[in-house]
């Protein structure tokens, strides 16, 4: 029986829209912009694209006017009632009332700003400028419907049974990467793999099959719009956007040394628990830990997203040690470029010396390495930045200089200021 | 959408029913069944389940009742307005009213006789009795029911997830293998894989993924249900039960020895062209070819099914051309055991030298080898033979000793009156 109605529906569609809901988002994102709404509202920023992987042709594979058509449908979006209500009504991390009122008012009545795209070369040149809690919002369905659409451009060269086992691939793929964590004893893993997923519908399987493959060990999923769906934990604390914009608005090289600490002030003020965790990394992990004020130690974990993964975990452990806490009862989320062999192998190094946790993001939602010849669904890495405040340009060093961002001559500004030493390169997979 | 009145419907059914159609049955079945409707209406048959995989323990895996509940559905089961319709418009091998009002007319009113099920250890004894036109076309749903009821027993302790995983690399293994196929040059292969499929749906798959993955090179299906709702040809000819209940019906050893010829004699008389394919090995190929008559060397082509198919094949070519035949317009048609690999290597050998065709069964239909824990869903050597008529067992040789069935003093008896000598024992996969 062909249901009639549904199909009828279907066709209706104008477009197929990529992204369909404004908590189709990172759940930090959210946290992220009620404390900019609450603390730096009226900041002036600067998001833009940017492509790592230049050997992937953007602008050749995606069809601008198809592009604008799904950024116009991302503008069209508003929160709906039920997923008012979700973010009302819902515990995070066992608190109520996470959003707060006055927050959740403005996010009502909240539409996506305009974007500036324009193609250069092969690429596309796409930046949002505006209030930072209304343009931050931008980053995540930026970066998804650029991936997704790069995906379509290579299914739809497919046919349907080649499309049908393409999948059957993935899902074969994910299941024994699933089927070896099953073998961590303890393994605690969420995903974070929003921003570069091959496809909405495909993160959601994805999130679905940890669930039923992992149980317990599955701990949620970083996006919203999935985890109302799923009846999951929405996973997610604070991300470098703000040491960068606090940074970059910084008046000399005194308040910019303190800028990342402020950062924190600031969220020390508004979260408690499991919401309290340390991202070292911004302008390197190892003069952020040293020079860190005593109430640093005490909050509740470190998360590791650039730099040798290990080696972050023990500097991590010797810092608490030498500020008189027990590693034990720390956490440390490890979630740079992680798949199921490096989970597996940091799960057990660590065991017994801390708590650990994983926000496994790219390699979980979009390992298409290897099923399409020319290995044209591989992901890539895709990032999208606030590269200016108020109208100084950010800076990112991180532990990796593969990932540094920003003009040459603030990046030394930064070095100095923070203290950066010689760092060891790491190849950036996604 | 949910569409109520489907999801209503389907849970109206009792049983999730295995065969739902009396079509849903192998081309040739009906073939055969309209030639013995024509020449041996009245004879007496007694067809029987024989699973000479003794390590599948069928009545520890299916519980009887349900087995008989799937049996006695098919009971249920007559041909449809829309079946008849095709059977009587459709056009067979180029051929119009391939079957003829008074076999449909008969075929129209017709229900599928009685059976005899009882549990004899880990086994089932399961046999059905009655006249031949009406008996015979029980042999292939009973044989899809079981390795399906098999499956199910399996896939009923599997999660949601796992279940899905499973079909991915099913697919994928299926894809992989037709990838490999579609090198072959001019490669002319059909479905031959109903009566030991995974399931219905799994097989209903693979014939589209064949379709869409070999195009001019998939012929079409042996199963006449798919081939009508996938618009693609019926494939088949004849088989062993023919010359097996032509023989048990023989009264003294000369009438033995010509009665394969008589089956091929009623055969001559009914069909012309591709439908004339000479099933050589049920009392030895040697003999059978040596002393064929003439008029047999003008037929189409061989099938080979048991022996070695190599040595099959250019047994046949030499037959024709001791018989004045150019072998480059005879068919081979090799339909035992095969698997991708099989059916490239014999292509590639006979190309130029014989016209080849594959029947490929069960390793496309139900190659479930190597997907789960214990190998619980690889196929199994299950039969469903004619075992007696008019009250005189029937006997098989074949070409592989390992595939001969009858007592053994009537065995030796074949043995004697076919002049069969040494065989080369093969191994039965499936």
């Amino acid at each position: 029986m062909v249901d009639i109605a549904t199909r009828v529906w279907n066709h209706k569609w104008k477009i197929d829209p990529i992204v369909r809901s404004l908590i189709d988002t990172d759940f930090y994102k959210l946290l992220m912009c009620q404390s900019v709404f609450r603390n730096k509202p009226d900041t002036q920023v600067t998001f833009s694209l940017i492509n790592r992987s230049s050997h992937v042709p953007l602008a050749k594979l995606i069809d601008e006017g198809e592009l604008r058509e799904q950024l116009d449908h991302i503008r069209t979006l508003s929160l709906t009632r039920g997923e008012s209500t979700w973010m009302r009504g819902n515990t995070f991390y066992g608190k109520r009332q996470m959003f707060r009122p006055d927050f959740m008012d403005w996010f009502e009545n909240l539409r996506l700003p305009a974007y500036h795209l324009e193609r250069v070369g092969d690429q596309y040149e796409l930046t949002f400028e505006g209030n930072w809690p209304e343009v931050m919002l931008w980053e995540i369905p930026a970066l998804a419907v650029l991936m997704e659409m790069r995906g379509r451009a290579v299914l739809n060269e497919m046919g349907r049974f080649e499309l049908q086992v393409l999948y059957a691939r993935a899902m074969t793929k994910l299941w024994e990467k699933v089927e070896r964590l099953r073998q961590v004893d303890g393994l605690r893993i969420a995903d974070f793999g929003t921003r570069r997923r091959h496809s909405f519908l495909w993160q959601d399987w994805c999130v679905q099959a940890m669930t039923e493959g992992l149980g317990d060990g599955f701990v949620g999923t970083s996006n919203c719009l999935i985890a109302k769906n799923r009846d999951l934990e929405a996973i997610g604390t604070n991300a470098h956007e703000l040491p960068m914009v606090y940074s970059a608005l910084a008046e000399d090289d005194a308040a910019l040394a303190q800028a990342p600490y402020d950062v924190l002030a600031d969220w020390h003020e508004e979260h408690d628990g499991n919401l309290r965790i340390i991202l070292p990394d911004t302008y390197g992990s190892k003069g952020f830990l040293d020079k860190a004020p005593d109430w640093l130690a005490g909050w509740t974990g470190i998360r590791i997203d650039s730099g040798d993964p290990a080696e972050g975990a023990e500097a991590a452990i010797n810092w608490w040690k030498s500020r008189g806490e027990d590693p034990r009862q720390k956490l440390v989320i490890f979630s740079d470029g992680l798949d199921e062999e490096k989970i597996i192998e940091l799960s057990k190094q660590f065991r017994g010396r801390v708590r650990t946790s994983f926000g496994w993001g790219t390699l979980l939602t979009n390992d298409f390495r290897g099923l399409t010849p020319d290995d044209r669904l591989a992901p890539f890495s895709l990032v999208c930045k606030a590269v200016a405040a108020n109208g100084n340009p950010t800076v990112k060093l991180s532990d990796n200089p593969n990932k540094a961002m920003g003009p040459k001559d603030e990046i030394e500004r930064y070095k100095r200021v923070f203290g950066v030493g010689e760092q060891t390169a790491q190849k950036v997979i996604v």
